[in-house]
């Protein structure tokens, strides 16, 4: 999951007005169901009910360790493949070959995307109160995604320890040729509480414009204490995003460690640091979104989305971010495809490139499909992570939640009994499809402690429970067959302005 | 804390049949304390009852911060410490200076350390199945203290996973020319249930036996799973030690993530890492330990040791492994010297030198000392963290429990309650002492995060609560007061055999 989403919006678990069913409204939603047996659209479903049809994914799809088996491949095999490495189309070969070996119909669509390649990072603390001679301090912090470089030999300057763009500013005279420290920490309690976005929001907006506020009072670089939980001398990397009219300064995260170290030494006295950080920004690669169709058997030019994101970042093996989404979502169409359930419409398997790197591969596939977006009808997107599944999200018209309601009657015997109308859209990938209106929609998962991993070193393998894999994959399925199913489409909200990045 | 003590002996909170004071037995202790009012020496105690000063220390003592202000300077002026380093030389002068600044004697003695230096340390996978042409995987590992180097080139060779020393002598056919992994997980069950020192025993055998044993076999190198819980990519180091009838092979730690991915993929078929570690073996420098005397008033030749060691390990900052300690001890003898409380006998606090790397200054004191070890009346060592403090632990006669009642009366509004006897030292500092009969204790703390940090470049200021040094700070001055103010020296055990390290 990328920063921009979060930055916009921030609507969680738990904490919104939105309508929902609890498991309080949920035996309500049941008897209505029951008396209505056998299935909400009987007399269109062919063969079988929506409420039996639905039923059947849920109980295979929980017994299916297919996708949990394509993300250990995933991880073990590709690892680290952020846009534009080579083991980012070994990705897109890998996950395109196991849909192949599975009978299904895939397709590459090219997408160019930035290839931004992390090089040597390195800061130390050269000089601070009372600091012995010959004594420096060793600082453990990661270069952010998109960062310029500093020169080869680095860069030393004292530095400026603020705690909010407004104390900046305050200090803004204080700043010219510093290195601006942002010590601003994650708020572990919001997020073991179900608020883990709102934490992450109230942190990210210094990782992505850190940088540039920083150059606007004459700084030479930014470094930000680490956005994430769980401190473990880990920072978290992630995308920034220079402001075109500002110079372009150096960035990293430094551990939360070594940001209250900065912090504290800086309260006695001047402090000192050596950096040197040479990342680089090689030309733009030609990469693939990797498509597969499950035909719809009635209406196939129409088209649901099931989608996670290809790409992670380089620190580790993208676990939870997003190899749980992408091998769910390619999991959820190998669930219909081994029960021979066609839906009807042709619901298709989205791997999207680039998500972490500017979303080119939602973008592209916007492109190419925007002449004729009425067969868009819906996007599903998986990208918070392998937290047990608890519900469903959807950016659609208030009235259209109604709906669901055969879907959240089949999901309760799993315990995913949340549906909250969220007025963000359901991925970074599908956010150009929301933006014209087609209505998307996300899993909701626990994500307590998705932000002690996001981004960093630890996002690997063994912090997934397979079982979380196999909810995911049965959630993703019901909600794509079901949604796919509607004799009528789902209604859309007017198309909004593109969100700017 | 080094390993050895714990291999030899792990005694835990909770799980010993030893005889304890709980919150149970304590109210009858204190009833018998209150019947027998003012105190349990009032013919030999000047100017005021044991009890009655007990309870002045303690309530002292936990309002007082000097010893988290050193250990915060300790830690953020200082940082890492290990033994031979410029830094190891700073801490002595630092602690030296701050205790001669409260106005305590202070004597510095020497000690010939180790000098054993990290240097560069990668490894690679670079072939296993699956793997897409053109990529390997970075994997984190952190080399362990007295490692001889790989060539500097680096190694290559095929890995054997192995799960105990039992399957290792079961497949040691497989293993001539191999790097053998030891992926034996870290019990955060046992960690969590108050056992941390039983978890890291399990583990801590393969981090000192581990690279000998494979050498046996014919291995070129060995990888140990780290020891120690919380997965968040974090290598532990610590000791090793090479049987001298065997090759030296170059060992390392792996964090537990990167163990588990070898592991694995050795489970697919034939992994090949390139490894390369190139720590150096200096010759041995001249140190010291740092010991400043709060004199008896009535037999000052007699000493009763209240210690932690200086060093550290060299990835962080050692403020829980033993920072915590050192300070506390300090902090102890620097409270009754404010209070202007002198016991019977000299309250000697010393800081000492290279724990991690061989208790050499352990060593030095015994030695110096051998000739008149009657006069070291008892050892108190804290070295297991910061956690909060519970009671204390004795290596001392069955019989010499029961004089502890006075002590754990007073100690009992703080909480710390527990009176274990155990059979092993109080620290490794002081292990030479009590082989040859002298009482040797230690607070009892909470360590069940203790391992999630210790020897890991997570061991921070910030994981300490300031509160709990001023708790550790009231125990071990009560603690040293109490022993040194006792009308009869605390009875000793008959010599043991020195310990094989």
């Amino acid at each position: 999951m990328r920063v921009g989403r979060l930055l916009r919006s921030v609507n969680e678990l738990g904490y919104t007005p939105r309508m929902r069913f609890s498991l309080i409204a949920l035996p309500t939603a049941l008897i209505i169901i029951l008396l209505n047996a056998p299935a909400a659209w009987p007399q269109e479903a062919p063969g079988e009910g929506v409420a039996t049809a639905l039923g059947r994914i849920r109980d295979a799809g929980l017994k299916d360790d297919w996708a949990y088996q394509r993300l250990a491949d995933l991880c073990d095999k590709i690892g680290a493949r952020l846009s534009g490495s080579p083991q980012a189309d070994a990705a897109v070969e890998q996950i395109a070959a196991a849909l192949r070996a599975a009978g299904l119909n895939v397709s590459l669509q090219p997408v160019k995307v930035p290839h931004w390649v992390r090089g040597e990072e390195q800061a130390e603390i050269i000089e601070y109160p009372g600091r012995p001679a010959g004594v420096t301090q060793h600082l453990h912090l990661t270069t952010l995604g998109g960062s310029v470089a500093t020169p080869v030999q680095g860069i030393s300057g004292q530095v400026l320890v603020v705690h909010s763009f407004d104390e900046l500013r305050a200090r803004e005279g204080e700043a010219r040729g510093k290195i601006v420290v942002f010590d601003v920490p994650y708020n572990e309690t919001l997020a073991v509480n179900g608020r883990a976005g709102t934490a992450y929001g109230q942190g990210v907006v210094y990782r992505a414009q850190g940088a540039s506020a920083a150059a606007r009072v004459g700084a030479t670089a930014a470094l930000v204490r680490t956005v994430g939980g769980a401190n473990y001398r880990l920072p978290h990397t992630g995308e920034m995003n220079y402001d075109p009219k500002l110079p372009k300064i150096p960035t990293a995260a430094l551990s939360a460690e070594d940001a209250m170290w900065v912090a504290r030494l800086a309260a006695e006295g001047p402090v000192t640091l050596r950096l040197k950080l040479l990342p680089q920004t090689l030309p733009d690669v030609e990469s693939h979104n990797v498509i597969a169709d499950w035909p719809g058997r009635e209406r196939p030019e129409e088209v649901v989305i099931v989608s996670g994101h290809l790409d992670s970042w380089d620190l580790a093996q993208g676990a939870i971010d997003d190899g749980a989404g992408v091998t769910s979502a390619m999991g959820a169409v190998r669930l219909l495809q081994t029960l021979g359930l066609h839906a009807r419409r042709t619901i298709r398997f989205v791997g999207w490139m680039s998500e972490e790197n500017g979303s080119a591969g939602g973008q592209a596939y916007f492109n190419l499909n925007s002449a004729a977006l009425e067969r868009q009808i819906a996007a599903i997107e998986s990208d918070n992570g392998a937290g047990r599944p608890l519900g469903i999200s959807a950016h659609v018209p208030p009235a259209a939640l109604a709906q669901f309601t055969p879907l959240m009657a089949a999901l309760s015997p799993m315990g995913a009994t949340l549906l909250d109308r969220r007025e963000e859209p359901g991925g970074s990938d599908v956010e150009f499809l929301d933006a014209a209106g087609v209505p998307t929609l996300a899993p909701i998962v626990d994500t307590r402690t998705y932000f002690d991993y996001h981004h960093s070193a630890a996002d690997t393998l063994d912090k997934i429970e397979p079982d979380n894999i196999r909810r995911q994959v049965a959630l993703m399925a019901m909600m794509a067959y079901f949604v796919a199913e509607m004799p009528e489409a789902l209604p859309r909200l007017p198309p909004s302005k593109p969100r700017v990045r």
